[in-house]
C-alpha cells in the first residue's frame, strides 16, 4: 500500500534528520517542503519578514501535487511543520486516505536547548514561542516523543505504520463473518480474529481470509495482541460474541492491550442494562464502549444491515463511517443506522425490535393457522398471503409466503417442522423491561408465552387427550377479514413497542428519536415493512400513533372483521392468543372508564391499600371499611 | 414475672455459693436441693453407696413439688446437681416456662484443683471425673464460666435472667403491629422494635403497647442493642420493614449485636433472589435467615395468616411454635404455615400466590363488567355474587360481594373509584420469574399488564374520543354463562400458578411438595377457596390439575359458555383480557400440533437457528436454504 507520510512539527523538533532517516530506512524519496518555496517567498524570508497564509497557500499546493504525482509511483516522505490544520487540509487534499501524518513532539524548553545547542542556529525565544502558539495539535497523527533517540524513534513510527488496519472484528460467528465481508466489501482495510481452541476453532481466521477474495486486504488473527497491534489509534473493535458473560471475558482479555480513547464496539444482542454497567465500567479504564444493535441476520449482516448504536456521541463520530457505510439505506439512499442515544439505549431499541418481530412472527404464524381451518392448504396459505404484499408488505410477510410454497418431495416442508418454537432471550427480556417500566406490552408477552407454551410438546399430547376440540359452527369469515384483523393487530403490535421505547426514553431521559427509530428499521431489519415506513412521518408529529387520524381510520376500518375472526376463532377452538389480545388490549387502552375500580376496592379492603375518588381530583388517598 | 431459678453442675462447680448470694442478691429464697433426701438416701450416702436413678427419683419429685409451691408465692433459687436431662424433666415437670436453668461450667482441671485447695473437702479424682461422665450438657440453659469471680457471675446471671423475651419482632408498620398482637394473644412474651425518627416515628412501640392491653407483657424498644439483648438465645426476630434495600440495612444494623445461630426471620414481600443471597451472605456471618411470605393483610395478620417460610429447616424447627402457633388453621386445625424449602422457596411461592391473587381480583373485575354489561346494577352485581358462593366460594369473591353492596348516601361507593389499579412488586415479579424461567403464565401478565393499562387513564380518555364503541348484538349470554366462565379461568389460574411453581422446584431443585402448599393456603391468605381445598387432595395424586377427571369434567362442562361469553365480550367491546387469555391459553396448551413449526420456520429462513423434525426424533437440527 503506497502512502504518503508527512513528518511534521514546529521548528527544531527534528523533522529533517527523521524524515531523512526514515526514507532511507523504508527506501522511500525523501522532500523537504522548504526545497519548494516559490521565488516570492524566499525573498520576503530573506528581507526577515514571516510568511503570512497567503503566502503559503501556493506553496501548500505544490506540496500536494507532489504528494500525488509520488502516490502513483510509490511512497514518498515529506517534510513540512504544517502547524495549522487548515495547512494539513491543503496538503492531503483528495489523498486523505493515502496519508499519513508523524508530529515529532516536544515542549518549549526541550526544543529551546536543543536549538541553542547547536553549532550554527540561533532561534530566539520569542520566535519558537509564535511556533508553539501556531500549533493546532493534530488528532490522527502518529505522535512521537522527541526525548527518544533517533533509532528509537524510526522503530516507533515503522511499528505505528504498520498497524495499518482501519476496523477490526472480534469474532467470527455468522454474523461476525458477514459483518467482514460487507466492510471488505466497502473498501475498508479490516483486522480480524477469532480465538484458538485446538481441535475446535483453529484458523478460523485465516481459513475465512483465504475463502473469500474481497477479504485479501483484510488481515486475520488468532492472537489478540497482534490483532490489537494491528489497528490503528484510536482502535475501533466490534465485538461480535456470544451476550452474556463471554463479552465481559472479551474485555478483560482485550483490555490489557488497549490504548485510552479506543473504542469497543459491542455488537450483540447483550441486556442493556448491562451495557450501560461495560460502559461505565469501560470508562473508569479510558476506553469508549459502544453497545449497538444489530439486525438482518446473516444475509443482512453481509448485504447491509440495520445498526443502532449507542453511548457517547464523540465516539460515534469515529466509528459512523463504518457503521453507516456498511448499514442498510433507507428509500432515501440514508444509512439505516443513526446514532440513538446514550448508555444501553441502542440495544434497549434492539431487544424491543425484536420483540416486535416475535409478534410479526406469531400473527403470522395465527394467520396461517386461520387459513388452515378455512380449507386452504399451504400453497394456497402462500398464494393468498402473496396477494397480501399491496397493503400489507413486510420482509416477514414477504419469507412467509415463501416457507408455504417451499416442497420436500411431495409434501410441503412446513408441516414436518415440530412444532416447538426456540427463543434467544431478546423476546424474554422485552417482557421484563415491560412489567419492570409498568408498560403493558402485552403482544410481545403473548407470543413470548406462545413460544414456550408451544415448548411443552409432550404435555400438549397428553393434556391434547382429555380434552377434545369441537369445532361449533363453519368458520364465518374471509380471508378479507383474516388480513384486516392482521393488519388491526400490527398496528398494535408498532404502537406497543414505540410505547416501550417512548416510556424507557422518558424514564431514562434517553431523549430518543422515535422517528429515526422508525427509519433505521425501513431496510435492513427483520421488521421492516410499509408499515414501518410510514411510521417515519408519523412520528414526526406525535409519539402515539393511535392519535394519527390515517391510522386512526384505519383501525376504525379493520375493527370489526378483527372482532368478527376472534370471536369465530373462539368459538371454533382456533388458538389465536396474539390476535385476540391485540383486540382486549385495544379495548383497555380506549375505555374511558376501566374496572380498575373494583380492584382498588379490593386492595382497600384486604390490604388497606387505599384508592383515589373521581370526585377529587387532589390525588389524595381514601380508605373504607368496608365490611 | 415469677420464676424458679435452678442453679446446676458438677460438685465442686461453685453451685451453693453462687446459689445462696444469688437468692440475696434477687432477695428471694433459697434452697439447697442436697437437703431434701429422704433418710434412706442419707444412709445409703453415709455408708459410702453411690444413689442410683432409682433413689433419686422420689427426691427430684419433692425438689418440683417445692418449686410448684414456692412459685404460687414467690421465685426462688434451687440449687441441684441436675446432671441429667431426664432429672431435669423431672424438676420442671409442668413448670418449664417459669424455670430458668443457670448452669456453672467450667473444664475437669479447673474444678479438680478448686476441690483440692478447699480445706475440709476432698474428692478423688475418679469421683469427678465419674460426675462429668454423667453430665448431659444442658440446652436451654443460661451457661457461666465459673472463672469468673463471683460478683461477675451474679452480675451476668441477672443480665441474662433480664432478657426474657421469646420472640422479637423489628418494625411496627401495619402487619408487624398486627403479627405483635397475634402473637401475644398466644402468650408469647415478645420484644417489639421501631426506629426512632425524629418528629416522625417517636415513640412508636411504647406507644402501640400502651394501646393494647394485650401487649402489657412485652418489651417496647426503639433502641437496637436494648432490643437484641432482652432476647433469649438463639434469638428469633421477624423482619416486618419493607421489601427491598431496607432489609439489608436492618440486617448490617442488626450484625454487631447478634451472637453465633440468632435466626432473623424476613416476613416482608422480599424478592426470592434476593432472599437467596442475604441467606448466604448471614451463613457467612453464623447468622440463621428464614425468608417467610406472609398473606392475609392486616386482619390475617392478627387473626392468623398463612405463612410460608423456607430456609435451613433446623433454623424453622426453632421458629416453629412461635409461626405455627400463630397461623390460621386449616379444615383439620392445622397450622397453614409449613416450613416449604430451601432458600427463597417460601418468597417465591409467596410471589406466585401474589400473581394468583392479581388473576383472581382480574376475574372478577371483568365478571362485574359483563355483569354490568348485562344491565345489572352494584346490589344486582352483589346479589349475582352472592348466589355463586354455593360453586365459586372463595375470600374475594366474599369481599367483592361486600364491595358492591356498600352504598355512599345513595349512591354505590364502588362507582365513585378512580380506575387507575395500583401495584407493589410482586405480581410484576411473577411476570419476569415466568419470563426467566420459560414458564407461560399467561393470565398472571393478562392481569399485571390489565393494572399497567388502568394507569394510563389520561391516554385513555383522549383515545377513547377517536375510537367509539359499538355494541353489534345485545348480549347474549346468561349470568350461569358468566359464572361458568368465571371457573373456567380459575381453574387455568390455579393450573398455571402450580405450573410455574412445581417448574421452579425442578429447576432449582427446592422439592417444594404442591398438597402442602396448596394446604396452607386453604386459610389465612387472600387466595383461600373452595377451589384451593380440593386442590390438597389433587396435588397428592398429580402435578398437573388438567390431568385430574374431576376437573377435567368441569372444564369440559365450563367451556362452551366460556367461549360463549369471550366471543360476545369480543363482539360488544366489552374489556376481558384475562377470560379471553384463559381460553387462549387452555387451547393452546391442549394442541397437539400448535403453529410453532412456522415460526421456526421462519427463524430458519432468516437467521439460520435450525429446527427439528416431525419424522426425526433423535433432535437433530436441521437446516434449509428457503430460498
Amino acid at each position: 500500500m503506497k502512502k504518503v507520510i508527512f513528518v511534521m512539527g514546529v521548528s527544531g523538533c527534528g523533522k529533517s534528520t527523521i524524515g531523512k532517516l526514515l526514507a532511507k530506512d523504508l527506501n522511500v524519496p525523501f522532500f523537504d517542503g522548504d526545497d519548494f518555496h516559490p521565488e516570492s517567498n524566499i525573498t520576503k524570508m530573506s528581507s526577515g519578514q514571516s510568511l503570512n497564509d497567503e503566502d503559503r497557500q501556493g506553496w501548500l499546493e505544490t506540496l500536494n501535487q507532489l504528494a500525488k504525482k509520488q502516490l502513483e509511483k510509490n511512497s514518498c516522505v515529506i517534510v513540512c511543520s504544517a502547524l495549522k490544520q487548515k495547512y494539513r487540509d491543503t496538503l492531503s487534499n483528495s489523498i486523505q486516505k493515502d496519508t499519513e501524518w508523524i508530529h515529532l513532539a516536544g515542549t518549549f524548553n526541550q526544543i529551546f536547548e536543543r536549538l541553542n545547542n547547536r553549532a550554527n542556529h540561533f532561534m530566539p525565544s520569542k520566535l519558537l514561542k509564535s511556533q508553539f502558539d501556531t500549533l493546532e495539535n493534530p488528532k490522527d497523527a502518529i505522535q512521537v516523543d522527541i526525548s527518544l533517540t533517533p533509532e528509537e524513534i524510526i522503530k516507533k513510527i515503522k511499528q505505528e505504520l504498520m498497524n495499518t488496519s482501519e476496523f477490526g472484528l472480534f469474532g467470527l460467528g455468522v454474523m461476525g463473518k458477514s459483518l467482514c465481508r460487507n466492510l471488505a466489501n466497502n473498501g475498508f482495510k479490516i483486522s480480524m480474529f477469532n480465538r484458538h481452541v485446538s481441535g475446535i476453532e483453529e484458523d478460523v481466521a485465516k481459513n475465512f481470509k483465504a475463502h473469500y477474495p474481497e477479504l485479501s486486504q483484510a488481515a486475520a488473527f488468532d492472537d489478540i495482541a497482534s490483532f490489537v497491534n494491528s489497528l490503528q489509534q484510536p482502535r475501533k473493535i466490534m465485538l461480535m460474541v456470544n451476550a452474556g458473560k463471554t463479552i465481559d471475558y472479551v474485555i478483560e482479555d482485550l483490555l490489557p492491550h488497549l490504548s485510552e480513547n479506543d473504542i469497543l464496539i459491542d455488537g450483540g444482542n447483550s441486556n442493556y442494562k448491562k451495557t450501560k454497567e461495560r460502559f461505565d465500567y469501560l470508562k473508569t479504564k479510558g476506553v469508549q464502549f459502544i453497545g449497538t444493535g444489530v439486525s438482518g441476520g446473516e444475509e443482512g449482516a453481509l448485504k447491509g444491515p440495520s445498526i443502532m448504536p449507542s453511548g457517547n456521541p464523540d465516539a460515534y463520530q469515529k466509528v459512523a463511517p463504518f457503521l453507516e457505510t456498511i448499514a442498510a439505506k433507507d428509500k432515501n439512499n440514508l444509512p439505516c443506522c443513526t446514532y440513538v442515544g446514550p448508555e444501553g439505549s441502542g440495544h434497549f431499541i434492539k431487544m424491543v425490535h425484536n420483540g416486535v418481530e416475535y409478534v410479526e412472527m406469531q400473527l403470522l404464524a395465527e394467520v396461517a393457522t386461520i387459513l388452515k381451518a378455512l380449507g386452504q392448504n399451504p400453497d394456497e396459505i402462500s398464494n393468498t398471503l402473496e396477494t397480501w404484499k399491496d397493503s400489507a408488505s413486510s420482509y416477514l410477510l414477504e419469507i412467509t409466503t415463501a416457507i408455504f410454497k417451499k416442497k420436500e418431495g411431495d409434501d410441503w416442508l412446513v408441516n414436518k417442522i415440530l412444532d416447538k418454537a426456540g427463543n434467544k432471550g431478546t423476546g424474554n427480556w422485552t417482557t421484563i423491561a415491560s412489567a419492570e417500566l409498568g408498560v403493558p406490552s402485552t403482544l410481545i408477552a403473548s407470543a413470548l408465552f406462545s413460544r414456550y407454551t408451544s415448548f411443552y410438546k409432550e404435555e400438549r399430547l397428553e393434556l391434547h387427550t382429555h380434552f377434545e376440540k369441537t369445532i361449533t359452527s363453519q368458520l364465518q369469515i374471509s380471508t378479507k377479514d383474516v388480513l384486516e384483523a392482521y393488519q388491526f393487530a400490527r398496528i398494535i403490535n408498532h404502537y406497543q413497542g414505540f410505547k416501550l421505547i417512548d416510556e424507557a426514553s422518558n424514564k431514562m431521559e434517553w431523549n430518543l428519536n422515535l422517528s429515526e427509530i422508525a427509519r433505521i428499521w425501513t431496510n435492513g431489519c427483520i421488521i421492516r415493512s410499509t408499515l414501518m415506513e410510514e411510521l417515519v412521518d408519523i412520528f414526526k408529529d406525535t409519539t402515539n400513533i393511535l392519535t394519527n387520524p390515517q391510522l386512526i381510520a384505519l383501525v376504525n376500518q379493520y375493527k370489526p372483521a378483527t372482532k368478527k375472526v376472534v370471536s369465530q376463532c373462539v368459538l371454533n377452538d382456533i388458538t389465536s392468543p396474539a390476535l385476540a389480545e391485540a383486540i382486549q388490549f385495544f379495548n383497555g387502552i380506549t375505555t374511558a372508564y376501566a374496572s380498575a375500580n373494583v380492584i382498588q376496592a379490593q386492595r382497600d379492603y384486604f390490604g388497606a391499600h387505599t384508592y383515589q375518588r373521581l370526585d377529587d381530583t387532589s390525588g389524595k388517598s381514601h380508605h373504607t371499611n368496608w365490611n
